[in-house]
């Protein structure tokens, strides 16, 4: 069997296209490990998709998943695609369970994993005090002091959300100034819970069972120093998961895959980017979602000219 | 007083963009007449909002517009802007009371208004059976013999909608077939109550106090044809609100503002185009609500750059 489009990833653009392409009635397979991407993994509290004036990520995925599995013409593979090629104008989906699956058109909206930090200590402290997910973690540390690593928006937020759960904040930002939305600012220093410190490169992350501290140096004075946290967050950013498109698309200096703005369509015909993966600018649950629309709608029009 | 940004346009595009500027703390005002732009004048029931499996586009505006009324940065003003100026660099908005605003930054969202079909009676017979819109208007039609005219998705959605209320409804199209979404053809095929007539150049609505038939010809046969109905719905696309721009903007052959199609800005530096109203394609309400989005978020950083 050879389906009209398959959709690789199960987030708010990946889900988004699975709408509309069953609104078009186009045979389709949407395979995702798991639904919600970031949104669900990360994003504590939605204020920003409009038409919710908040919401939890959690939630807001589970209405997304229910308004598509009202399509009748999408199928729901949870697999984690590993490979696309393309042979004779047909795309073939390799799984990591080593199926094979074939496709007209794909949309790959894999959306993007967390950075890792790369410091002496991270990868041992994983679940032992080291987490990239306040959502999923963040209640771990009730009455607790955490350090989050990054002062952009992920990081404040994570603050600004931490406040619920620890008593004391440090936010530590690499460069001389945090560099996050006005309003993130002003609510992190409107909270008496949460410390910034700019100029700090986190060097270690120590702890016997569970993390008991942080060593960062000063960039300015090069001194080193350390602050006693039960818990550390990292919130540097993110890496797009892109690499099972190799060969068939340009990725841009960060990894993400190159489209055409408007179709967000790849250099390979019938094959299309949508959300945080992919090289338009401004990532948002919304600007997601319209990308996913745009993709089916335009893998439906591609499929029309090819047939 | 000079606002860091004027949005100009209260449906979709405009709310969110609005939502996004609150978010930054822009010192920002959004003019327009009336909220929900064709969402709430047109879609009588939205089921392609993502979160939204089904719900009234006036419903979905009043949250829409509850979302932005939380911004604190965030003024409305129930006006129509009638035309945009740039002087040293500042934007300078004219309303239909002669008001003059300043602003650093400008989004036109003012989206597309019904295009009219000009035939004889048309305009004549507004309000006595001759309709833009089957959501204000259908109910008036039930138990009545009914034609759309137009035979694009809008006409085909409309006819369906009026399936509630109206006995027959016969849809027009110009052309030799009906070119709307697979899922909508298929259900107007289902209902027993539509007759769709390919190949109808309308010619003439007639009627006393109201309307009571409609004259079309065949072209192919070229002969004049009499359908006894008693209201007429024009569904033949829109013409996009874009003359207040002129002089600042190019448009396409369609009157769209041309955009640069990752942020959306126009010609002119700080002046931007978001929704139906420019030349992007796949007009959806998730496209136009990520445009917003788009939109607002470039509008912050010219301002920054620009600073």
């Amino acid at each position: 069997m050879i389906y009209d489009l398959i959709i690789i990833g199960g987030g708010p653009a990946g889900i988004t296209a699975g709408i509309y392409a069953g609104r078009q009635r186009m045979k389709t397979l949407l395979v995702t490990k798991e639904f919600g991407g970031q949104m669900a993994k990360k994003a504590t509290e939605v204020c920003n998709y409009p038409g919710f004036e908040r919401i939890s990520g959690m939630e807001l995925i589970d209405k997304f998943v229910e308004h598509l599995e009202h399509q009748e013409s999408v199928e729901i593979k949870f697999s984690q695609a590993e490979k696309i090629e393309k042979e004779n104008d047909i795309f073939i989906i390799t799984t990591t369970e080593n199926e094979k699956i074939q496709s007209k058109t794909v949309i790959v909206s894999t959306g993007a994993d967390p950075r890792p930090l790369e410091a002496i200590g991270e990868k041992e402290f994983i679940g032992k005090g080291v987490s990239y997910c306040v959502t999923c973690d963040g209640p771990i540390f009730k009455n607790k002091t955490i350090a989050i690593i990054g002062g952009g928006n992920a990081g404040l937020e994570a603050a600004l959300f931490m406040t619920n759960y620890a008593n004391n904040i440090y936010v530590l930002e690499f460069g001389p100034e945090i560099k996050a939305d006005e309003e993130n600012q002003k609510d992190v220093k409107n909270s008496d819970k949460i410390e910034v410190i700019t100029n700090a490169a986190v060097k270690e992350i120590k702890g016997d069972a569970m993390v008991n501290s942080l060593i960062y140096q000063d960039n300015v004075s090069k001194e080193n120093k350390t602050l006693e946290v039960q818990g550390v967050f990292i919130e540097i950013g993110s890496q797009p998961a892109t690499a099972l498109a190799k060969g068939l698309v340009d990725f841009t200096k960060r990894d993400e895959i190159v489209v055409e703005s408007e179709t967000f369509m790849t250099k390979t015909p019938g094959l299309f980017a949508a959300g945080d993966n992919n090289s338009g600018p401004y990532k948002q649950i919304v600007t997601a979602a319209g990308e996913g629309c745009k993709t089916a709608l335009a893998a439906y029009d591609y499929l029309r000219k090819t047939k």
